[in-house]
C-alpha cells in the first residue's frame, strides 16, 4: 500500500462548507484520501511513503475538464483566425479522416500532459479510437471518461454498445459514456437507436447542443424543434446525460435540463474564439442546473488551460448580463469542481473528504500574482494561471510537479510522435 | 560593458518582416541590442559574459503593458463581484486614501515581480507618488513610463510640471507624460490648464477616455460633447497622446484618434470583468489607429497578465464581430509589442534589431501548450501563458529567469510589506 502525507497545507475541500483549512493534513492511501483535517485527529503511528511540506500552499480538489478532444492537439494553432466552415471542411475534417490508431494514442498523451500542468485530473472527452483514448489515459495514470462522437458518417450504434460494455468496470482511470456528436450531424433512426441502446442500459446520453445560433436554426427548420427538444422527444434524456456548448437554449430548453436532471457543460474559450457567442450562463445558474467547465479541443480553443476558462466563465457572464456582481469566483470554482465530477459520473472525484479519490492540486500561493492572500479562491479565479501548479496528483499518484511529469513515458517522444503525425499531413 | 550572447534561438523581432529566424542569434552590449541574424554575419572575436544556449526557444520582444496602475496590487482580490460604485467608493478609495509614498513602493515592486513572469519588459503606468514609483522601478532595473491620474480631487497642475521636470531624462529606465484621470473627475479649468500645460511642453497627454457607456452620456449631457470631443475642443490632443480603454468611440471620436495622431490602449481584462463592455477592434483597425494593451490594475483585472490580455483582444473582437476570422493573432502580438512602444514613446524598446534596447523575453516552446510548432506565433496568442516565460531581459540585464528573480531586493520580503499594507487598512 502506498501512504503520502500531505501537511503544513491550506485545504479547499469543495465540500457543502466553503472555508479554508489552515494548517491542513491531507493523507493519502493507495488511489483514496484517509483523512483531511487540521490534523488534531489524525490517525496515528502511520509510516507515510512521502511527507510533502505544502509550505502554506493551496490544496484542492483537480480542476474536471468536462468538454474536450484531446485527440486534435496535432491540429493546434494549424487552422487559426477562419471562418469556421472553412476552418472544418478544409483544415479539420481532411486531416483526421487520415488518422491512425497509434497518431491519438500519442495526441491524447500530449494532451494529458498539458491537463496535468493546469491541474486537471479526469477529462470527459469526445473523440475517434476510445481504445487507444484509454490506453494512453491508462498508461499515464491519468482518469479519463469519454464518450461517443457518433453521428452519419463516423461511428455506429454497434461500436457505441461495444465501447460502453468494454470501457466501463474494467480499469478505475476509464470509463465510457453514450453520446452523439450533433443533432446537424445525426439522422432522426440514429439518434432513435440510441436512445433504444440508453433504455437498454438505463444510462445518460451526451452531445454538442445549441453551440451556434445556425445549429438552433437548423434543427427549428427540420423538426420544428430546439436541438434539446427534439433530444428528449426520441427520449435521449430518460436517463440524464447532458449537452456541451449551451450557448442558445431557450426557456423550454431549460425546462427541459431541469426535468430530465441534465448538465451544462460551459466552453467559452471555445465560443470565443470561434465566435459562438456567450452563453447565458446566470440565467442557467438561477434556473438551478447544474454546470461544469471544458476547454473544447486544442483545434478550436487553442489550448487545454482551466484557469483561462474559469475566468472566462465568469468574465463573459459579467459581460452578458453587463453587471460586475454576475457569477461569483466561488461559483465558478464549484463548477470547475464539483460540477465538473458529477457531469461525468465520477461522484468520488468531486471534493477532497475521507473515502474520495485522491484527486487534487497544490497550488502555489508564494507567486506575485497570488499575492497578498485577500481571498484564496478569487486569486485562483480571477489571477491563478498554470505557472501556480505545483503539484497533479491523479487516484494517488503524483503525475506532475514543479515542472517535471511521472508519465512512465518519455516526454520529448510524446511531442515527436505528435509532431510527426501533423507533418505526414501538413500539405494534403 | 557588459556583454550576452543569445544562440540556438528562434527569434521573431517584430521588424515589418515579421517572419521567424530559425537557429538565430541575438547579442546585447550594455543596454542595447548589437546584432540580430542568423549568425552568418555575427561580429567575431567578441568575449561574452555569458552566452545563452535558447535550444530553439523562441526570442522576442518584451510585451508593453500600456495602462496599468501598478501600486493597486494591496487591493488584489480584496473586493470582486461588486458593481462599480459599491466596489469604488466602498472598497477602493477609502483604502488608497491612507497609502503612504512607501507604500506605493512595495506594492509596485510586487507588480513589477509579476510583470517580469508574465514577459513584460515596460508598464505605461497611472497612479500615486510618482517618485516612488521611479524609485521602485529604477531599484527593480525595470523600465517604467508614468503618467498623470489629475483630477479635481488629487494631483494638480502644478505637481505635473515638476514631475515632467523632474523625472525625464534623469534615468534612461523611468520617464513621465502628461495625464488626467478621466473627463468626469477633473473640471474644465482643469483640463484648460492641462492643455497649456501640453503647448508649453509640446507633449502628448493621456486620460482613461470612453471607459462605460456611462461616462459617454455624462459628458454628452454636461458638455453636448463626447469625452474625446470635449478633450480635443480644449486642445488636450495637440501634440498626440491618446486614451486608455476607448470602449465607446464614436465614429467622429475615431476620426479625432486619426488626425491626432492618437492611441487606443485597449483594456480587455478590466473592461469584462467590470462589465464595462467589449471595445470595437476591427473597426479601430480599418481606421488605422494605433493600438497597445494594457491590463489595468490589479485591483480590476484581478492579474497582470500580457498572456490572458493578448487571448482576449482577439477572442472579444471574434465575439463582438460575430466573426471567428477577426484579429488575427499576428495582429495582436503587435499591439503587444510594437504598439505598446509606441504609445509611451519608447521608440528603442519596440522590435529586436541593432540598436535597439535590449528588452527582450525568451519563451519555452518546449510546454506541452506550445507543441506542436505549427505556428509560434499563434501559438504565442492563442495557447501561451506565463508558463512559458522562461527569461525576462529589461536594458540588458536579466531580471527574472526560470522563476527566480534578480531584482536587487528579497522577494519575500516585497511580498511581506504588501500584505502589510493591506492588512493596516483591512478592517477600516
Amino acid at each position: 500500500m502506498s501512504r503520502i502525507k500531505i501537511y503544513n497545507a491550506r485545504i479547499l475541500p469543495m465540500t457543502e462548507d466553503t472555508a479554508i483549512i489552515d494548517g491542513g493534513v491531507l493523507t493519502v492511501e493507495d488511489d483514496r484520501i484517509s483523512y483531511v483535517g487540521d490534523g488534531s485527529d489524525e490517525p496515528e503511528g502511520v509510516q507515510y511513503d512521502r511527507e510533502i511540506d505544502a509550505k502554506g500552499n493551496l490544496v484542492m480538489p483537480g480542476f474536471k475538464n468536462s468538454h474536450t478532444h484531446s485527440g486534435m492537439t496535432f491540429l493546434r494553432s494549424f487552422a487559426d483566425d477562419l471562418p469556421l466552415d472553412r476552418w472544418l471542411n478544409e483544415a479539420i475534417f481532411p486531416r483526421e479522416a487520415r488518422l491512425q490508431d497509434d497518431d491519438i494514442y500519442w495526441c491524447t498523451k500530449l494532451a494529458i500532459m498539458e491537463y496535468l500542468t493546469s491541474g486537471v485530473t479526469a477529462c470527459f472527452d469526445m473523440y475517434l479510437r476510445p481504445y487507444e483514448i484509454a490506453r494512453a489515459s491508462e498508461e499515464c495514470g491519468f482518469r479519463m471518461v469519454q464518450t461517443g462522437s457518433m453521428n452519419n458518417f463516423s461511428q455506429s450504434l454497434e461500436l457505441q454498445e461495444e465501447w460502453y460494455n468494454e470501457l466501463n468496470d474494467k480499469n478505475p482511470l476509464t470509463s465510457y459514456l453514450f453520446g452523439y456528436h450533433a443533432e446537424y450531424t445525426c439522422s432522426k433512426e440514429l439518434l432513435e437507436g440510441l436512445a433504444r441502446l440508453a433504455d437498454r442500459y438505463k444510462a445518460p446520453v451526451w452531445g454538442h447542443n445549441s453551440e451556434t445560433e445556425n445549429e438552433v436554426k437548423g434543427c427549428l427548420e427540420r423538426y420544428g424543434l430546439t436541438p434539446t427538444e427534439f433530444a428528449d422527444s426520441l427520449g435521449l434524456f430518460a436517463y440524464g446525460g447532458g449537452g456541451y456548448h449551451c450557448v442558445y437554449l431557450s426557456d423550454n430548453d431549460i425546462e427541459i435540463f431541469k426535468k430530465r436532471g441534465l448538465h451544462i457543460v460551459t466552453n467559452p474559450g471555445s465560443n470565443t474564439k470561434l465566435a459562438s457567442g456567450i452563453a447565458p450562463i446566470s440565467k442557467y445558474m438561477r434556473a438551478g442546473i447544474d454546470i461544469a467547465i471544458g476547454t473544447d479541443g486544442p483545434a478550436s480553443n487553442n489550448c487545454l488551460d482551466m484557469f483561462r476558462e474559469m475566468f472566462l466563465v465568469t468574465g463573459l457572464a459579467k459581460l452578458h448580463d453587463m453587471d460586475a456582481s454576475s457569477v461569483d469566483a466561488n461559483e465558478v470554482l464549484k463548477m470547475a469542481t464539483v460540477g465538473g465530477a458529477r457531469a461525468m459520473g465520477l461522484d468520488d472525484c468531486d471534493c477532497l473528504a475521507k473515502g474520495k479519490a485522491a484527486d487534487l492540486i497544490i497550488l502555489d500561493l508564494d507567486k506575485p500574482e497570488m499575492q497578498p492572500l485577500n481571498n484564496i479562491s478569487k486569486n485562483v479565479v480571477y489571477s491563478g494561471s498554470k505557472a501556480d501548479v505545483k503539484l497533479t496528483m491523479v487516484a494517488g499518484r503524483v503525475l506532475y510537479e514543479d515542472g517535471r511529469f511521472s508519465l512512465g513515458e518519455d516526454p520529448d517522444r510524446i511531442k515527436k510522435e505528435v509532431s510527426r503525425v501533423i507533418e505526414r499531413m501538413r500539405d494534403i
